[in-house]
């Protein structure tokens, strides 16, 4: 998750220059119907099966990996068993990261084992491991103002304790030293580069996550150690002697990988070309069963359709479902579906993506044009039975941000993620962290959400270019 | 921990039979003092460092590894230098049990890796490994009534769901099918053992813990999966298809070794030759750093003695802190401790054991004989501004406890054990799981109770065979 805010008057303006001055108006008798719909969404137990299912029958789903490719199967297969109208794959190219083994530990001043991971991308450490002095530095900000001397030679270590919120907001500190800590750190002369988690629980369980490199620039290995395995690392520094770790990944990019977008649809009653999309990301990191990051969030995508697909009647819009490649190394699936289909922008109406656990939905935050504000306001109304409150105008959209990018109109439906960072990429990610009941709450929200959208008198902003603001 | 409840009048007549009717009471001045002990226990750090030097300059502490050597020297080494007026080793023997590597994975219907942990003395699997379909139990009591013909050539699973509880009370029954199923599991022709962990937690760390062969008993391996991962075989197994387990362990016993308790005392002014005894276990096992198990138990029995050590004027008897070796395979340390000791056992006046982390104690329960119960009244009411309710008229002692059945008077100081289990042999036993006003809440109960106990005038009825009930 990447946060930017944008002022909402300046989002609005921006908005208002890019887009027709045409009102968007929720039928009345839709969003009274919106209220039989999340009813119905609350009983319903398909995005329950679905993820159990998934974590069950398939499980870790690496990109590019053997089950990756499995889920792919399994996915198109259960999107068909449900009935969706169409269920196809449109292809998803990237570098493919393995990992192979890791193993780490503080040799001096007093020898202990480390419980740590590879990041994504990381290259392996030399034929018999690195071992080399720690230098630690209390987030990335004091890394880039480290002078070289101290570093050149050295494991670089970056102790950035991560709290716990609603929204998740200090995930982009933790995470600013992940993304480009290592290949800072490596500038300045470092062997190799361990991270203190990007997470807010203490089990003895690593976080991993994708780190980058720029084409061409140096490369060392790195890893993130849990917390508790931080703590005594952080304790052994603080006795003022040299500490000394020993590192032994692995891992490494083994070549190009060409995975899939799993894409299912209900087809629309009156303008089937016109699209509602809603969605998670199919592929997961490795050590859990991908449950929370992200099996529920396609979970919710598919349990929303199919409650819309057991009304008397389709919506006037087509729902279209779309589990996305290899969103953790870098969105690469979003990118390949926006790049897909960025000449028809217009007819995708308005898309959400669910990837932030499955705690309640609490906020609806929007980019879309200022006359499809009242539409929102529809929305709200049949959203608020469920404790949904209105948010800023300005949405991310995930794995449909770069479709964003190019002018689709987007909603953020932000799930309560107090717990969300205690199991977010370690092996803890399992079917056990989802509370049915929250699952389902999620699926009437993204049902609602979807109904609405697809029988709005109106479009939501969505044209070429509608949203420069997002590519700030 | 194993519970024996007798009832408390059985206990009492017991007690009655087998000692003198000599009424104990407690100093008016000493009981004054206590709110002074208390005061100062709350505020001294003893305790923390130790347990926090103690996993971070030592970690785990398997019996019989080279760690549990330096955690000896170690710990004489910090005895000595808190200034005990003795401080001595004495030799305890048992067989060493390995643990090299571990692996399992489910291998159909769905191909899964497992997070598991051998138990201890479990032998290794044969080369290879060993790959069979599962037949599952609930719990050990189904296993029990099983056919041999359904286990024969299995894997035998014994799938109990321990739930938390303040007095750990589910820990019984959940460790029932650890201890004995493996060795039953056998004896109908299983060919290796798994267990549901024995925890309370849903975190996909396995819970690790002693099993036990009777000599020249069939042995097969034996592991605790997490319970994430025994979720997912349950799951799969409730899907109808068989279920096929491949185990890779590599452990078992290496002969046999001779470790050390540790042991500290501060002398008497009065009785010298009398001592109130206080400890834990130094031993732990392996995945975590011990510190709930038992660095803290170890811990707050030094640090209740260093607060002792710093009032104006030595108690009466001498104070005694007891690191004993290798409680986790069966408490060798303990009993190794009463046989050296046991001709002397009219002079151990009173033992208490810290084992079950460190939550503050809320119950104080006795082995004592029934002259004795007006002073633990006096105790109480010193205890009382910490919280401490009475418990029964039945202590188990823990590593006190082999001394116990040869007739010492015991209490046991019951901590709030809800999370015990949550962490317990496990990874997650590293020190931010002890919070260190808790922590300073034991110290100033044992400090209270160790300090009143050496004040005392009487006994508490400790004598050869004085508590024949606690052999039943």
């Amino acid at each position: 998750m990447t946060l930017r805010v944008l002022p909402a008057a300046v989002a609005l303006v921006l908005g208002s220059a890019a887009t027709a001055a045409e009102t968007t108006h929720i039928p009345d008798s839709a969003v009274k119907l919106a209220a039989d719909v999340r009813e119905r969404a609350l009983k319903d137990t398909t995005a329950y099966d679905f993820v159990a299912d998934l974590t069950t029958q398939i499980g870790p789903r690496l990109a590019g990996s053997a089950n990756d490719r499995r889920a792919v199967d399994w996915t198109v297969a259960r999107f068909k068993a449900l009935g969706f109208d169409k269920v196809w794959t449109e292809p998803v190219t990237y570098p493919r990261w393995v990992r192979r083994s890791e193993h780490g530990a503080i040799v001096a001043p007093y020898a202990q084992p480390l419980s740590l991971l590879a990041l994504g991308n990381s290259p392996a450490t030399p034929k018999g491991g690195v071992r080399a002095e720690v230098v630690a530095f209390k987030d990335f900000t004091a890394l880039q103002a480290a002078d070289a001397a101290r570093v050149r030679g050295k494991i670089v270590y970056v102790g950035y304790h991560m709290k716990p919120f609603k929204d998740g907001h200090d995930y982009g500190p933790a995470t600013a030293g992940r993304t480009a800590g290592p290949a800072f750190a490596a500038k300045l002369g470092a062997v190799a580069f361990v991270l203190r988690s990007a997470g807010s629980d203490s089990d003895r369980l690593p976080h991993t996550g994708v780190t980058s490199f720029a084409p061409g620039a140096k490369q060392i290995p790195a890893a993130a150690v849990s917390n508790a395995d931080a703590d005594l690392l952080e304790r052994e520094l603080a006795g003022g002697k040299p500490v000394t770790l020993a590192l032994d990944l692995d891992c490494g990019i083994d070549g190009q990988y060409t995975g899939a977008n799993v894409i299912a649809q209900l087809d629309g009653s009156g303008k089937p070309d016109e699209i509602v999309e809603i969605g998670g990301h199919l592929d997961s990191w490795d050590p859990g069963t991908g449950a929370i990051d992200d099996g529920a969030g396609v979970a919710t995508a598919v349990g929303a359709a199919r409650v819309i697909a057991g009304l008397p009647q389709r919506p006037k819009r087509s729902i279209r479902v779309v589990a996305f490649a290899n969103e953790e190394a870098g969105m690469f699936g979003g990118k390949a579906y926006s790049t897909a289909h960025k000449a028809e922008v217009a007819k995708h109406v308005l898309a959400s993506e669910a990837d932030f656990g499955s705690g309640p939905i609490w906020r609806l935050s929007t980019q879309v044009k200022p006359e499809a504000l009242g539409a929102i306001d529809q929305m709200m109304q049949a959203l608020a039975p469920l404790g949904v409150e209105r948010g800023a105008s300005h949405a991310h959209g995930g794995d449909f941000g770069s479709f964003g990018e190019e002018g689709e109109a987007l909603v953020d439906l932000t799930e309560d993620g107090t717990h969300y960072f205690d199991w977010h990429h370690t092996a803890n990610d399992t079917l056990d962290k989802i509370d049915p009941k929250d699952l389902a709450h999620n699926v009437a929200v993204y049902a609602v959400f979807a109904y609405l959208a697809a029988q709005a008198d109106g479009d939501f902003g969505s044209a070429p270019g509608a949203f420069p603001a997002q590519k700030e």
